[in-house]
C-alpha cells in the first residue's frame, strides 16, 4: 500500500452540473504533470511556484484550447494528502472534465480510486483512520444531526473516547505484567476484584457505545419511514405534503404508485426517508403485485410505518380491515406505527381518535400481533391540515438529544463491530478471573481488547484489503 | 443595473453530491464579508491579503465548526468578475454549503441571482455580451462538438464574425452620409448598383448564418431521436442497447413502459437525445393513453424517428400496419425516419431489407403521406446485432463537419432572432435603392441592420430586461 504512493493520483473533486468543476492531482509528480498540459498565462513555471498559489491559463489538447482554468498549487507536505497538489479549476462542463483527465492520465497520472485522497492523508499521517472515515460522514452530511456527528469525529473527539478506554486497559495490562516479572513470589499486584470492577466499568461503557450505534446509523443514513395503505387511501398526496413538493404523480386511479418512491426530507435537523408505496390489496396484476411485494419489503425495513386510512362510502374508517392488511406486513420488532386518518375534514362528524387507536390496538392484539404502536392522528394530506403536527410527532419521535450534547456517538458498522469483539475479549477475560486464570493468559485477552479498540483509530497495523474497503465507500476525489 | 454592483453577491458554484463544494463571493466587501466568517490558520488578514493566494482555516457559526476551508482571493480587476473576489472551497456537504451561504448573507452578502458573476463580468468589460452567453454553453457542453462551438464563441471568434460584417455596413454608412454632406450638389459617392451588390453579399452572409442555426441547435441541445412502435416491438431494449446501459425497465409484458423515458449518449463527439415512447395501439386504458399522447408529442420534435417493427407469429413484418401507424404520427417536414426490422436474427430466412423499403415507402406514399425515409436496417436489439452500424448510420445523419472546419454556426436563438431583423433592414434598403430612396433613409435602415448585428456581441446599450432574461438561463454561481 505504502509503496504504492510513488505515483501521482488524478480525479475530478466536485460533482457535474454545477458552474464550476474541480480536478485533484496529488503525489511526486503532480505539478510536474499538470505543468505539462497547462500554460500560464504570465511566465513561471508550476514546478517553481511556492505552495498556497494561484495560476491563471490555458489547457491544451495540442493545438485544441480545452478550457481555460485556475490552477491552485499545494506543496507537501502543506496539503489535504499531504504530497505535492494541484488543483484544476475550470468550467463545469462534462466533456472537459473528462479531456482534462484523459490529458493528466497521457501525461502520467493515474486515475485515482475512490476515497484515495484521504487514505493518502492517512497514510501520510494527516488524520487517524476514524478521523478519515469521517471526511466521507461530512460529505454525505445533508442536515444538522449528521454534520454534528461527522464533525466531532473529524475533529478527533470521537477518537478520544476510545483512546482513553484503550489506555486504561493499558494499565491494567501493565499491572498483570508486572506480576509476571515476579512470578516466582506469587504476588497479586492487580487486586483481582479490583480488576474485575475496572473492567466492568469499560465493559459498561462499550455495551453502551455500542447500543449508541442504532440512533449513530438513522441519523447518518436518514430515519426509514414508510407510508402504507388501501390503494387510493392518499399515500402519494402525504408524501407529497411531507416532503413539501409533487414528488409522487398522484391520480384518482387506484394503483398509480407501483413502484417504491423514495424521498428525503429534514425536519428538525433530522433527515427522514419517506417511502410511498403501491397500495395493498388482492390483484391479479403482475406488476401491481410486484409493486406490493415491494412495499413489503420496505415496511420490513422501516423505523417508523404510517398507516393512513380514508373513510369509506359510509364516512366510516374500516379500522377492522386495516389492522388486518398491517398482520400481513413484516413489521420488525422495533418499527413504531402512527395510524393516520386522512380526509377527516370531510366528514359531518370529527371522528374520536382515542377510540379508534384503542380499536386498532385491540383489533390487531386480537391476533396476538405485538405492535409498538405510538398514536392516532388526524390529517388531510389534500389540505395539508394535520401535516405540521405529523412532522412534529415524527420528529419527537427520534431523540437526538445525544448529539448535540456532543456525546460519542457510533456511526459505523466497522466501528461497531470493533466494539463488539472488544467486548467479546474483556467478558472473556473476566470468566478467566472467575476460573483463575494466570496473569499472563489474563492479559492477553486484554490486549485482544485493546487491539480491536485501536483498530477504530487504526492505530494497529491495518491490513491493505481492510484500508481498501473503507475507503471504496467515498466518492472519487476525496 | 450598474448600480446594483455596489453590493456584495454569494452562491454555490459547484454541483452538490461531489468531494469539494466551491462557494463564490464577488463585489466591493467580498473579502471584509468572507473575513467575518473566516478564522485563518496562520496569522493575516485576508482583507490585507494579496491576489492569486490561497488561505487555509475554518467556518464558525458562533463556536460551532461549520467546515475546515480552503479560501482563494483575488483582487480586482484581476478576477473573473473583475471585482473583488473569495471562492470558499469545503467538503462537498449540501448542509455545509447551504450553512456558509447563510453565514455570508448573515455577515452582508446577497444570494447571487443565475448567471450573475457572469453578468458583472460583462458589465465590468472583461468579455462581450455574445462570449459571456458562450459561458452557458461550455458549462453545457457534454460533448465534442457542442464544447468547439461554445469554445470558438467564447475566444471571441464568434463576435468577429459580427464585427466584419458590421464594419462593411459602416463603411457603406458612412459613404452614403458623405453624401448627404454634399447633398446640395447632388452627386452619388455610393455608386447604387456597387451598394446593392455589397448588401447583396452580406445578406447572404446573414442568411447562411442565420441557417447554421438549426445545427447549432442540435449540436447545443442534442439530436433529438424517438424510438416508436407498436407494443412490445423491442423499443426499451433498443434504448438501452443504444445508450449501453440499463435504462429502461423491459418486461414480456407489452405496455411496460408508460411515460416518455429520455437517455442522452454521445456517437461520434455529437450528444443524442433517445426517447422510447410508449407502444402505439388501440386502447380504452386511460394512462396508456396519456403514455401515446406523449408519444405522439415527442414524435412532432423529433429531428430522427426509428421506427421498429417486430416479425409476427408467422415471421412476417406486418409493414402495412407500421405505416398505418406512422401515418397516424405528427412527423414534422425535416423528421427523418428509419425503419428498423428487429429480432431479424429468429428468422429462418433473412429479409430483404430493399424490398421491404420499398414497400413501406409506397404504402406512405399511397395515403399521400410525404416522409424522408432514409433507410431500412435489421437488428436485434437483445442480442445487440446491426446496433453499431445503426450508431454509425445515426452519426452520418448529421453532418457536424462545419463545426470542426472553425465555421461559425449560431446557437442562440436570440443571435437568430437578431441575424433576422437585421436581414429585414437590409431588405428594406435594397427595396429603398430599387425605389429611388434618399441617402439619409438609406443610411437609416442600414443604421438598424447594424444595429441588430451588434446586439448579438452587447455593443449597443443592451437593456437590463434583455440581459435578466439572457443571464438568468445559466445556472446559479456563474
Amino acid at each position: 500500500m505504502r509503496s504504492a504512493r510513488n505515483d501521482t493520483i488524478a480525479a475530478p473533486a466536485t460533482a457535474s452540473g454545477g458552474a464550476l468543476s474541480v480536478i485533484r492531482v496529488s503525489g511526486p509528480q503532480a505539478l510536474e504533470i499538470t505543468g505539462k498540459i497547462f500554460s500560464p498565462a504570465s511566465a513561471g513555471k508550476l514546478t517553481d511556484s511556492t505552495g498556497y498559489t494561484l495560476h491563471y491559463g490555458t489547457i491544451k489538447d495540442g493545438l485544441d484550447i480545452v478550457d481555460d482554468v485556475i490552477v491552485s498549487v499545494y506543496r507537501a507536505p502543506r496539503s489535504y494528502t499531504g504530497e505535492d497538489m494541484a488543483e484544476i479549476s475550470c468550467h463545469g462542463s462534462s466533456y472537459i472534465t473528462r479531456q482534462i483527465i484523459r490529458l493528466l492520465t497521457a501525461a502520467g497520472a493515474r486515475a485515482a480510486a475512490a476515497g484515495e485522497f484521504t487514505m493518502r492523508a492517512y497514510l501520510n499521517g494527516k488524520m487517524d483512520l476514524s478521523q478519515a472515515e469521517a471526511v466521507a460522514g461530512i460529505i454525505a452530511s445533508e442536515d444538522k444531526a449528521s454534520h454534528r456527528l461527522a464533525m466531532n469525529q473529524m475533529k478527533g473527539g470521537y477518537s478520544g473516547e476510545f483512546r482513553d478506554l484503550r489506555e486504561r486497559l493499558l494499565e491494567l495490562v501493565s499491572l498483570l505484567e508486572l506480576e509476571l516479572d515476579f512470578s516466582e513470589e506469587d504476588v497479586e499486584f492487580a487486586d483481582r476484584s479490583r480488576l474485575t470492577g475496572l473492567m466492568g466499568k469499560i465493559s459498561v461503557r462499550i455495551t453502551s457505545l455500542a447500543a449508541s450505534y442504532e440512533l449513530g446509523n438513522i441519523i447518518k443514513e436518514g430515519v426509514p419511514v414508510v407510508i402504507a395503505g388501501e390503494p387510493n387511501a392518499g399515500k402519494s398526496t402525504l408524501l407529497n405534503a411531507l416532503v413539501r413538493e409533487d414528488r409522487a404523480m398522484v391520480s384518482d386511479i387506484a394503483g398509480t404508485t407501483r413502484d417504491v418512491i423514495e424521498q428525503t426530507h429534514i425536519i428538525g435537523g433530522v433527515r427522514f426517508r419517506f417511502s410511498d408505496t403501491a397500495g395493498l390489496r388482492e390483484s391479479a396484476d403482475v406488476l401491481e403485485n410486484m409493486g406490493m411485494e415491494r412495499a413489503r419489503e420496505a415496511v420490513s425495513k422501516a423505523k417508523i410505518v404510517l398507516y393512513i386510512v380514508s373513510p369509506g362510502p359510509e364516512g366510516e374508517y374500516d379500522i377492522a380491515a386495516a389492522s388486518g392488511q398491517l398482520r400481513e406486513l413484516p413489521l420488525s420488532a422495533d418499527t413504531t406505527v402512527f395510524l393516520l386518518l386522512n380526509k377527516a375534514d370531510t366528514l359531518a362528524a370529527l371522528p374520536d381518535t382515542g377510540q379508534i387507536g384503542a380499536r386498532f390496538v385491540k383489533s390487531l392484539a386480537y391476533d396476538g400481533m405485538n405492535v409498538d404502536f405510538a398514536g392516532t392522528l388526524k390529517i388531510s394530506a389534500k389540505t395539508g391540515e394535520g401535516i405540521d403536527s405529523l412532522r412534529e410527532t415524527l420528529s419527537s419521535a427520534v431523540d437526538t438529544s445525544a448529539v448535540f450534547r456532543g456525546e460519542t456517538v457510533v456511526t459505523s458498522s466497522r466501528h461497531l463491530e470493533a466494539l463488539m469483539l472488544s467486548k467479546d475479549a474483556l467478558d472473556r477475560a473476566q470468566n478467566g478471573i472467575e476460573a483463575g486464570l494466570s496473569a499472563d493468559l489474563l492479559a492477553e485477552e486484554i490486549r485482544d481488547a485493546i487491539y480491536h479498540l485501536a483498530s477504530i483509530a487504526g492505530q494497529e497495523i491495518t491490513p491493505s484489503d481492510v484500508l481498501q474497503s473503507i475507503f471504496s465507500r467515498f466518492c472519487i476525489g476525496k
